[in-house]
């Protein structure tokens, strides 16, 4: 099959892999909002917010797949079959992941579902939560002259916390962006302490980018999980391994006047 | 300085730095839409499609920092004081960058520059070009049991070809997004051959990701150089490791028919 470019006709019995962005409607692509108009079937991630599900078009049948009735997840094995199932049935259907669905996204299972049905599928780009966590802090991914690579990695994979370049990433100047990595961060502050990583290093962590309820919790790499323990963070979180928020504002005023 | 969310409104004197995506106008976010309609000064590096300049509001003034009067490039600090300048007079300024600002971007001199002349600025994300690049050959940046990281690295820095971690990049499953990686390819080939990377790991590359003139140019690390001395690529290109398309087609059947 061919990849049609974003632009393309939405035909019947196709499927969209469309990215949502951060949660932020406006962080929504044109190519997105389009897509959401004119689906028939939208089965998408729970991560997304209401705002977004709003602009869907009124005939839309929207699924979530993070629930079942009973407020289980249904298991990727359903979601594929669901995905599958719609669009054999000549619907429009968009696939809708928060972010980015090229960057863990589990989108390879779903694009060999509809592959191994011959079902005709494309993706649409969106905001990757890292762009809009470096962009709520007021920093780069990357810089001139302070890193010329910048890491996208979770913090957990299919067997647990997951192993990373610890000695890369422990070196000065060094950014990553670490998904899923809320409860890897005591994991994380150690293999990277232990990899000679400076104690000071900045790391930010960015909760509900670009939502309104957006947090900011400006922490070091030593002081990450004490921090961490009091903030009472919620939502998904992005970490920002290597930047410090460029404002002086900080989230947590209490903390810093007990340190003081 | 507080950092404003996208969504807040465009006061008179205030910048943005807006992320304009890999060139397709329907990968804009709405946020930049807004911005573009919405500017009194448009300042706009030269890899911005002119189908996107067209949705500048109708009073807005656009200028080309890739070129002056003169056909030359204007120097960071020229781009600086521009964008300043504009924003002390009061405009509501439209810095517009391609792909995502934050991503080999030189945002930080601007906004270093903003910050020391108290001007309010904020940062509206984009679709970087990896994301564009990987979508337009329908693969995922991250695959559970194969990559639970991805690198965004650049082909060359401020002091030439960019060094990396090539003996981590050089492991099977490796997957990197190399932007401005065309004139270093052979760099690139033999550092990564010369740390052991598999000379048959895929390398994808998307010349003009997401625009009509897309290209995809799908070869191995061993036939890197050879190829792409044949193909003739022209835009900017984004050199995807480790991963070659999801479909059978490829852009160079004469070059398969060579081979067979
Ligand atoms: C399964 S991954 C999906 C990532 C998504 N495909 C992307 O490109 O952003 C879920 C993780 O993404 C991050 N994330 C997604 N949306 C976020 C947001 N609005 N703010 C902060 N982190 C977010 C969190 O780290 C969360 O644990
Ligand atoms: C100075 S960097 C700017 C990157 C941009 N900020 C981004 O996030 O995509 C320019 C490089 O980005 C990549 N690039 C930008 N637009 C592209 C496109 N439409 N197709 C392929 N590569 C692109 C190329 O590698 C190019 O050399």
């Amino acid at each position: 099959m061919t990849v049609p470019r974003t632009t393309q006709g939405f035909a019947s019995g196709h499927v969209r892999f469309v990215g949502a962005g951060p949660g932020d409607p406006e962080l929504l692509t044109l190519a997105a909002l389009r897509a959401l108009e004119t689906a028939e079937v939208i089965l998408h991630d729970r991560l997304i917010s209401t705002d977004i599900l709003a602009l869907a078009g009124p005939a839309a049948q929207l699924t979530e797949t993070g629930k079942t009735g009973f407020g289980q997840a249904m298991k990727q094995d359903d979601i594929n079959a669901r995905i599958v199932a719609a669009a054999q049935s000549g619907a429009r259907v968009v696939r809708l992941k928060s972010g980015d669905a090229t960057v863990f996204g589990r989108l390879d299972e779903e694009i060999e579902a509809c592959d191994a049905a011959g079902i005709s599928w494309s993706i649409v780009p969106g905001i990757t939560a890292a762009s809009a966590a470096v962009a709520a802090i007021g920093q780069s991914l990357t810089r001139r002259g302070r890193n010329s690579a910048v890491r996208l990695i979770t913090g957990h994979d299919v067997e647990g916390y997951a192993d990373h370049d610890w000695a890369v990433l422990a070196r000065p100047g060094e950014v990553a962006a670490i998904y899923m990595g809320l409860r890897a961060a005591r994991f994380l502050q150690g293999r990277l302490i232990m990899h000679g990583a400076d104690r000071a290093t900045p790391v930010t962590l960015v909760a509900n980018a670009s939502r309104p309820d957006q947090q900011v919790l400006a922490t070091t790499l030593d002081r990450l999980t004490d921090d961490l323990a009091r903030a009472e963070l919620s939502g998904p979180v992005l970490t920002l391994f290597g930047l410090a928020p460029r404002t002086a504002e900080i989230l947590l005023p209490a903390l810093d006047k007990e340190r003081a």
